[in-house]
């Protein structure tokens, strides 16, 4: 697809002017750099998306020929999104302790090994978590940069202060999402399902669903100077397709195919998310089932304890439960675009971007 | 002072709305908020007076009567730079494993011990981490929001545009100084004499020379449309002022009065943190005191260990020499403003400031 490559390019080329910006602090400062580019090089993409097809429902947009200015500032936006994304990731990889990220060694992890691999004093993990923490507080700043371009080109200035509502409030409800999501695993007991679930929807609600579809829709419709009413319809279609998109994720953190998702078999199950995935097995387990299902969550799972509790929730019933909601989520999502003031391609193209992202598997 | 007072009160502006903005994340979400504040209440606010003094030498700016929608602009900017040096500090303490800050507990610290309180699962020292992390990263883009606030309601576009790529070319410049700052602490031996000063003079200036007195003033300056004659002039006078500023942090950080700082004694000594003051000391020392003293430095060092060192570099002359580079930088610093095209009481007011971040005891 085109757009891959133009999201690509405008990354490269950002970064490549960074680059040039900081070459008065020396060579020593490259890794970082490089290292941006290779966190940011693949990944899947569905912030930018969702970001150009959010524009697209209110303005028609043409990838496939010449870069016009309008289309430039779409990128721009659109690649804002996938800087933040990979600052928050770095920022998670290392709240998480995860070692991998799409099948490379996490942030933390390489430059712990740039330390290890040069001699070094001190030690090489604290180095490494320091490293991790400054290129996101960096590609944080240069997420922001993008989304100032977007915005300053935009004519329409009302256009871009709602943009900019939009990805603020973004900022905010993730970081406070993944706080929460944190403070959860620190629970010594899980709650009463009635409330466990609520929790653990409201994780999957502010840390992923508004983040990973709802707000990239909402920013790229904004810029486009999208009605109230137009944007009220994709805020009510990107929710749901953003909560499946979740639920497609915990599935994936436990039943996931190393090889395709390039994280460790149940990783979830070894951090000890509770995920509203875990909330709906746990209902169903008999007392002493559940106890041992506790017992083992969110401790050091050997491959066959990770088996124990992935045959444990299949059996529970949850998954199907979960795929039952996936499936209504989409339906509701696809719902919400009926008689809404959006363009016909758009309306198709993010149907079909929200089947992706709901049946993916990585 | 009326503006400590007017500042200290739109960060707590800030805060409340921002609470309000999350009451949907739920009451588990307010120790976020909580810890912004116990942070941002106090310090000495160098950056804000810098930026406002930075106004003041291209426009003339009322703080002592009503608050006006200029004087709001102006305020916004500085708090933007009071919130991003929150940031900035959070994240910096746990790259530095600093316990304590301002004579409280440092963040991690807090969300640490607050993790123990609950006696929550899990490490107590990992939680302080992921939260103190987080509140960083909150805070990044609360300092972004009120920058753009402030450059939205800038009318003249031009001011708001230059103001903004001050603020961009900070924020990169400062992670990228805090990351070659860490990375000198890694090196298993000092580089030569001449090698050494510059890299250490190279960290001073990014890390914090121009990112604490340079870049203020020249976003208070280019918000109220200073000239590029006016905007060369302060930089020649904030830089020179901001090397003091920081030359004098170095021998707080080995000299400092625990009670003033807030900070443990001999806290850069015990980090190993390669300044110029030390690079300077290390040049004068016989070449076996030069060995023991490189063998200590950094190092867990106790109160006995870290008088012998503040003796060495007391008697190395490097004293007296940081003493001497402080004043010829102010000096430089005053002569920059001869002759510029700048505001008469801004100017006297700028000296001022700058002698008290030259001088300052804390």
């Amino acid at each position: 697809m085109r757009l891959a490559g133009l999201i690509q390019e405008r990354i490269s080329d950002t970064l490549a002017r960074h680059r040039e910006e900081l070459t008065a602090l020396g060579p020593d400062a490259l890794p970082l750099l490089d290292e941006a580019l290779g966190f940011l090089t693949g990944g899947k993409r569905f912030r930018a998306q969702f970001a150009v097809l959010g524009f697209r429902a209110a303005r028609e947009l043409d990838t496939a020929g010449d870069v016009t200015g309008e289309l430039s500032r779409v990128l721009d936006a659109a690649c804002a999104l996938e800087f933040f994304h990979a600052a928050a990731l770095i920022h998670d990889d290392v709240i998480d302790r995860s070692d991998t990220r799409r099948g490379r060694p996490s942030v933390h992890r390489l430059f712990g090994a740039m330390h290890r691999q040069h001699g070094w004093r001190g030690s090489a993990d604290h180095f490494g978590l320091a490293g991790a923490i400054l290129l996101g507080d960096l590609l944080q700043s240069w997420a922001d940069e993008l989304m100032q371009a977007a915005c300053d080109a935009t004519p329409d200035r009302d256009a871009a202060r709602r943009a900019r509502e939009h990805f603020n409030r973004m900022r905010s409800e993730v970081a406070v999402g993944q706080y929460l999501d944190v403070l959860e695993e620190q629970q010594p007991e899980f709650a009463g399902h009635a409330e466990q679930l609520e929790r653990s929807t409201r994780v999957l609600v502010f840390k992923s669903a508004k983040y990973s579809v709802e707000a990239p829709i909402l920013i790229g419709a904004a810029l486009a100077g999208a009605s109230a009413e137009l944007e009220s319809a994709l805020a009510d279609f990107g929710l749901p397709v953003g909560v499946a998109f979740q639920l497609r994720d915990d599935q994936l953190g436990v039943f996931g195919d190393e090889e395709l998702t390039g994280k460790p078999i149940g990783d979830d199950l070894i951090e000890g998310k509770r995920t509203v995935l875990v909330a709906l097995a746990r209902e169903n387990l008999p007392v002493t089932q559940r106890r041992i299902f506790d017992d083992l969550l969110g401790t050091e799972l050997d491959a066959e304890q990770v088996a124990i509790l992935q045959r444990t929730i299949r059996e529970s019933g949850a998954v199907e439960r979960v795929e039952e909601m996936i499936s209504r989520n989409i339906e509701r999502a696809t719902d919400a675009l009926t008689g809404a003031p959006i363009r016909g391609d758009a309306a198709a193209q993010l149907t079909e971007l929200a089947e992706r992202a709901a049946r993916r598997t990585h």
